[in-house]
């Protein structure tokens, strides 16, 4: 018998009635005929109490104790799915973390599966039981409690799918899957029915936030095909696979944005070795995630740095880069928080030349001016000012075509 | 360096402030020079809003999924108390009861312990630490997660305690220790400042709700000093411990009075052998827990069986009378909500005769009926209607002088 992993988020599960509605869920799996293994998340709004009554005890608490304290989220849970499910006539049992065996490094808060033991998950489906594991928590060799940190819950589940070497992981969200462009601010944005981990990848990497870096970065490795689903209605989803051969590859597949980014640059930096490696060292010390990174080639021994970093870390960027300049020996530097980051992504733009000048066009064709530019084998991103930014969206949405399944395609 | 095991119960740690208060006491008690391993219940009141979901989604849960669900409750505590004390400077580690490794029988929701483990405890002890453990729970040979039903994180406590070799186990609660009698029906009941296990096994039997049958019982069995607190104030406090010969024994020590129980005679039944087995046979199938049991010399080959139980078995015991009652032939039966227990305990009223006597004339001088008498070595009870309870109370402490320390003793 095949087996299904699905992973249900803290608003799948915020209450009474949506826990019962999951059980559904989970329950018409099973009966179609296959082992069913649920990741779930803490309930909705209930890691905000906890947080807030640890910080008004503690304003800097320790790591570990964090854990221990929000692990009891999803272990409430698997619980209460648990009975949900055996009010409504089937067998389930729920697991922790430590019980399931997800082993991972120590460091608390943000933890690495280092290990994954599957023996009690299929011990308990070879007793015909539903097992429902608590997502986001692992423990350490010693016993100790972890978390993931953000999206931990969805590696959880890509993790144990991989074990189980399950016929799919499925992930129900908020969401109906993953779309050609974010449908707030495109109309017409058109759901993906197939997306390859690549794309999925820079579309993560460039803004979309249906999956975390690290999840679809787990299910690539492990080759685990992602289903992305909406809790609340049966419609459509996404599978996230391998690229094959079959695959039909569209030359652009998605329109990405992000405006949680900013803008640092530093103006005539002598251009010598070592410079770079001096600026982005003393970033990576103050624990700073530096996105694109742009250097022109330079004229006359002087040249100009500029990158974009999370808009979380601008206030710490702006004092690393503020002391480094007088440093450097640098002319000065500017600081911009007003920008945006609109990406094209597509597995077939490596073999088709000419899409990031027809990229330009449309910006310039819209009156949109071009900041920066960073480039991948699949991704085209450029940094605009953020107030023109659900435009440019909306324009290449257009240009591309992407509203219509045929559009610009490159074929089988 | 000695051991201290501090037990605080659900309302010690109702919110924020109460939690520091703990931290406080908690700090003091190590800076005096000991090591402090701290046993905690779950955050008064979180654990009916658990329940609340729980019957929602399922009106029969499952006892370990029960179990599960309810354990989040003391890991909550033991996070939080840890952050308050690392707030207030001292550095503190949080264990649950799988962590610390406190093995039990697979019987949820009420499991017993069968072995505790103190490795994990003392690494971390040497290592300078204040151990905080979750109380109330415990961990199967299967890794399964079991709660130890009422009192348990008493006998948690008390089994750290005895595990470790601790000077003492300080169970800090909402009154300042063992009574008299109860302070809220005598007014000059007096705090008793030790009490032998023999002592305040009877008393809890008899309806003294500071400590649980079961804790007192593993206090007993492996010499466990207990020091009962009031977390509140720093007033009082009883020790429990052996009685020994240096103990000054009161021939009485306390009146315990009980309005939790209920009366059922069946009449007339043919006496011969085999009909009360048969009686208390059906009862403990029906797991009734039967306390007091009268049965007279019988006249002309039939007698009357009269038994207490308590309220809360009342109606299933009442059911299982009245289908017995055909199957005896007995002439009838009769039930009664409306009686107390009240009893005298002390440990000198082995070798004192002429207690029982006093006590029966004390009760027919304020002109209440007895309607069941029942005695052990160290204890006598009598039940009588409820409506009289608390004037007996009043009479039998002050007949017995119990106000005054040296009233009525034996000496040493």
């Amino acid at each position: 018998m095949g087996t299904v992993v699905q992973k249900y988020g803290g608003t799948s599960v915020a209450d009474v009635d949506k826990i019962r509605n999951v059980a559904e869920k989970i329950i018409a799996t099973q009966v179609s005929g296959t082992d069913v293994v649920v990741v779930v998340s803490a309930l909705g709004g209930t890691t905000d109490e906890l947080l807030e009554m640890a910080y008004e005890l503690n304003k800097d608490p320790h790591d570990r104790e964090m854990d221990m304290l929000l692990a009891t989220g999803e272990q409430i849970s698997i619980a209460l799915l648990c009975m949900a499910i055996a009010a409504l006539g089937q067998d389930a049992i729920s697991l922790t973390g430590a019980q399931v065996g997800i082993v991972t490094d120590s460091s608390h808060t943000k933890a690495k599966i280092v290990d994954v033991s599957a023996d009690r998950i299929v011990d308990e489906l070879e007793k015909g039981k539903i097992v429902i594991v608590a997502g986001f928590q692992g423990v350490t060799d010693d016993n100790d409690i972890t978390t993931l940190g953000r999206g931990g819950s969805d590696t959880t589940a890509i993790a144990l799918a991989a074990k189980l070497q399950a016929e799919r992981c499925e992930i129900y969200t908020d969401v109906d899957g993953v779309f050609t462009a974010d449908p707030r601010v495109v109309s017409d944005a058109r759901l993906l029915k197939v997306v390859s981990y690549e794309e999925m990848l820079e579309m993560t990497a460039t803004g979309t936030k249906v999956l975390q870096v690290r999840s679809v970065e787990y299910a690539r490795n492990h080759k685990v095909v992602i289903e992305v689903k909406s809790s609340f209605s049966d419609a459509g989803g996404t599978v996230i696979k391998e690229s094959d051969e079959m695959m039909e590859k569209a030359i652009v597949s998605a329109i990405a944005h992000d405006l949680e980014e900013a803008k640092i640059t530093i103006f005539g930096v002598p251009d010598r070795p070592g410079i770079a490696a001096a600026v982005f060292r003393a970033l990576a010390d103050a624990q700073i995630n530096v996105d694109v990174i742009i250097q022109n080639v330079s004229e006359k021994g002087i040249t100009d740095i500029s990158f974009t970093l999370p808009a979380s870390d601008f206030v710490r960027g702006k004092q690393t880069i503020e002391e480094l300049v007088k440093d450097l020996d640098a002319r000065g530097s500017a600081f911009d928080e007003d920008i945006a980051k609109v990406s094209l992504i597509g597995g077939g733009m490596r073999s088709h030349p000419g899409i990031a000048a027809r990229m330009f066009e449309i910006l310039a064709e819209n009156k949109i001016n071009i900041d920066m530019i960073s480039t991948s084998a699949i991704k085209i991103s450029c940094v605009i000012e953020e107030k023109d930014a659900d435009r440019a969206v909306r324009a290449l949405h257009d240009g591309f075509n992407l509203k219509d399944a045929d559009g610009l395609s490159s074929g089988a």
